[in-house]
C-alpha cells in the first residue's frame, strides 16, 4: 500500500489487516511504550480546507509512532497564492516530507496529487467524495464495540444526502454484510447512484426511512451525523430538520440494551448532550479509536 | 498534583516543591543534557485568545523534556466554530494529548475543563483571574535573584486593576510573607477583596500609594505591569497615565544597590528601554525561568 | 561561524566548507540514517513576512537533524501588535530557543538581530537585501548537477530589478569564476551599484541583454525567475512582460545537451510547465538541494 486515496481501493482482506495492524497500535499505546518507528520522518499535513479534528488525530498518531509533523496552519500563505499550481506545490512538499495528508475541496485531487508525488498520499478528505481513514476508524470502533460488522443491524442517520463520512461508510459496511437502515428526513436521503453500487457489489438489502423513532428501536448501531445547515439556502429549514431529526433520551427507552451510538463529530444538537453520560454513547472512545488506526495507516504506506 | 487551575489550591510547601524541582530542571539546561521524560508524550495548547508568548514558552519546556506539542493556532477553526461544545471539544483534544493546556477569556473556564477532562490541565489564563504558572515563575525568579521572598520589600507598580498577572501574585507573595506595596495611579488601584482576603489569611500588611518615585526608593523588588490601554475608554488618557506611570533613570537614582526590576512582558514603554542595560532589570532573566519552571509543572501533572 | 547573515560575510573557503558539508549531509540522508545532533534543540522560525517555502526547508532540515521547531504562524500575533519593539521580542524569543531564523520585510534587520541576540540568527530574508541560505543551496545544486561552477557560462533570467534571489547569487557566482550574461526585460535590468561591485571585486566580465534566446542557447545553467507583478503599478504591464518573457519549448531547441534550468520557485508561467518533464529542468532537485544545505548550516552556526 503505497496510498490511501479510497476505501474501494482496498478489499476485505486489506481492510482486515489495516484493522489488525490498528489493535497492535492500541496495544502499544494501552501498555506506554515508545515506538520509533517514525523517528526523523516527516509528516506533511495539507489541508486546502480546514480540519483541525482530523489534521490533529494525524498529529497525534504521528507523533505517538516517534515522527515529526510539518503544518501548514493556512494554506492560502503557500505559494498558491502566487498562482503556483498544485503539481509545483506537491512536488516541493513531497521533497521535504515522507508522507503527505492532504484535504482538498475537489473531488478526486488525492488520486491526481498520489500519481504526481513519489511520496505516500492519505486522503483526508476530497470534496464530498472519500474520507477512508474515517471509515477506517468506524469500522475499527464497530469491531472493537459490537465484535462483529456481519449481521448487525446498522442505522446511518441523518443528512445523508451532504455529509461526507456516509457514504463511504454505507459502502463499507455492506462489504462486510452489515443489515443496512438509512434515515433521513424528506430530500435528504443517500443518492441513488450508491444504492445502485451497493445492491450491485454486495447484493445487500437495504432499508430507507424518514421514521427515526423505529429505526433507533431495531438498531445495534446508530451513526449519526449532522444536518449540514451549511449547504441550506435556507437556514430556518435547516434548523427545523435538524430539530426533527434529533436523539433523544425517550427514543432510546425502546432501544436494545446493547445498542451504540457513533458519530463522527462535531455534534451540535443532533444528539442530545444528556445521552454523553448514558452506557449508548460511544463517540468519545470512537474519537480515541482513530489514533491507532491512524498510527495503523501511517506505518503502513512508508 | 493532577491539574494546575489557580494559585490559591496550592499552599507553601506544595509551592516549594514545585519551585525545588524547577531548579533541578534549570541545573538539567545548563549541563545541556537531555531529557527524555516526556519521550512519546503529547501537550495540547488550546488558546482561546492569543498569548504567543505564553504558549512558546510551555512549547519549549515540552520539546525540552523530549515531548511534542500540538498547537491551535486559530482555535475558531475547531469544530467550536461549527457549534460544538467546549465539552465535545476538550473530550476529543484530550484523546489526541497527555495534557492540556488552556487560555480562555472567562473565567472559571480552567476549572471546569479540569472536571471534564482525564488528562491533567493547566490554566494559562482564564479571563483576569488566574496564571498560576505565571505567578510561579514570578515566585521562582524573586527566590533566584534575592535568595528568599519572606521580609523583602516588594512593589508591584501599574494598572493594579486591569493586570491578571498581579493580583494572584499579591496574594501569593503575602503568604511568603513579603512586604507589599501597590503604586498604581488613581483608580486602578486593586479592588478592595482582594486586600480584605489577603488581610485576613495571612495578617499582611500592605501599603497602597500614588507616588512611583517614593516606592521604588524603598523597594527590594519593583514588579511593573503595562497600562492595558485596551480597557481604557479614552486612549488619550490612557496613554496620558501610563507616561505619569514609567520607570525612568533618574527614578533609579536613589534605589538601593541591589534592587531588581521584573515584569511578566510586553513592556511598551512603562520601563524606560534605557534601563534594560542596566544592573536593575532582571526581566529577561525571569523570561528564562518561564522554561524551567514549566518544565518543573508539565512533569507533575503527568 | 555564529550567524549567517550575508553571502558577502563568507570568503571562497568559507562557502566551499558548508558544501562539502551539505555533501555529507545529503549522504546521511540518503542512508537514512537517523541523526541526534539536534536532540533536544530548538529552532524558532520568526517570519515577520509570509514565506512558507522558506520555514518549511528549514523546518524539515531541523526535523531531520532530530530537533524541534518552534514556528510563529502570525507573528503580528506577537506582542508586536501590543508595542513591543523588535529587541525585546528577540531577547525573549532567544530564551525559548537554540537558533533563530528570521525574515524580515527591511533590510539590514538580520544583522541588527545578530548583535542583540546571544543565540545563532540565520536571516531567511531582510528586504530585497539577501537570502544567504538560498544562495548557498543555489551553489550547491549547480556543483552537483554540473561539478563545479568556474567557467560555466550562467544565465541569470527575468525580472532582476527585484528578485532578491538574483542579486546575491550574481555576486557569489561571480566569486566563483562563472561567465555570467543577465537577461531581462528592459527596465528590469541589476541596478548599476551591483554592476560595479562585481566587477570591482572580481574583475568579472558581464553581458547583459534583453534577448531571452540566444541567451539561452549559450547557457550552461539558466536561472530563472518570476516577473514579480505585485510590484508593478500597472498589471496588464507586467503580464505582457512576463509573457515575453516566457522559456518555451521552442526556445531549447538550439539549447546545449547538458544545459539545465533552475528557479528558486513558485513559478507561475515563466517557465512552460511542458518542460518539467524534460532533462533540463532541475528546479524541484534544487528544492530537494535545500535539506542538506539548510541542515548543514543548521548545524554550523550551533
Amino acid at each position: 500500500m503505497k496510498d490511501l486515496i479510497s476505501i474501494k481501493d482496498l478489499n476485505i482482506e486489506e481492510i482486515e489487516e489495516i484493522l489488525e495492524k490498528s489493535e497492535e497500535m492500541e496495544f502499544v499505546l494501552k501498555e506506554n511504550k515508545n515506538l520509533d518507528i517514525m523517528k526523523g520522518k516527516i509528516l506533511a499535513t495539507l489541508f486546502f480546507e480546514p480540519s483541525t479534528r482530523t489534521k490533529l488525530s494525524f498529529t497525534s498518531a504521528m507523533q505517538r509512532l516517534g515522527g515529526s509533523v510539518m503544518g501548514f496552519e493556512a494554506v492560502e500563505s503557500l505559494s498558491v497564492a502566487k498562482g503556483e499550481n498544485l503539481t509545483d506545490t506537491i512536488k516541493t512538499v513531497e521533497k521535504y516530507s515522507d508522507i503527505i495528508v492532504i484535504r482538498h475541496p475537489k473531488e478526486g485531487t488525492a488520486r491526481y496529487v498520489a500519481e504526481v508525488s513519489s511520496k505516500p498520499i492519505i486522503n483526508a478528505g476530497d470534496g464530498s467524495n472519500q474520507h477512508p481513514s474515517q471509515t477506517l476508524l468506524d469500522l475499527y470502533s464497530i469491531k472493537k464495540l459490537k465484535g462483529r460488522i456481519e449481521g448487525l443491524n446498522i442505522i446511518l442517520l441523518g443528512d445523508l444526502k451532504h455529509a461526507r463520512v456516509m457514504k463511504p461508510l454505507a459502502y463499507s459496511l455492506a462489504m462486510f454484510g452489515a443489515k443496512l437502515t438509512f434515515a433521513s428526513p424528506v430530500g435528504l436521503e443517500f443518492n441513488k447512484e450508491l444504492l445502485n453500487e451497493i445492491k450491485e457489489k454486495f447484493n445487500t438489502n437495504m432499508i430507507q426511512t424518514n421514521d427515526i423513532y423505529s429505526a433507533v428501536n431495531e438498531a445495534d448501531v446508530v451513526y449519526a451525523c449532522r444536518i449540514q445547515k451549511e449547504r441550506f439556502a435556507d437556514q430556518y429549514e435547516a434548523e427545523k430538520l435538524q430539530k426533527s431529526f434529533k436523539i433523544t433520551p425517550e427514543m432510546l427507552e425502546g432501544a436494545k440494551e446493547d445498542m451504540i451510538i457513533l458519530h463522527a463529530l462535531p455534534k451540535v444538537g443532533e444528539v442530545d448532550s444528556s445521552i454523553d453520560g448514558t452506557k449508548y454513547a460511544k463517540y468519545f472512545d470512537q474519537v480515541a479509536y482513530g489514533i491507532p488506526v491512524r498510527m495503523a495507516i501511517l506505518s503502513m504506506v512508508i
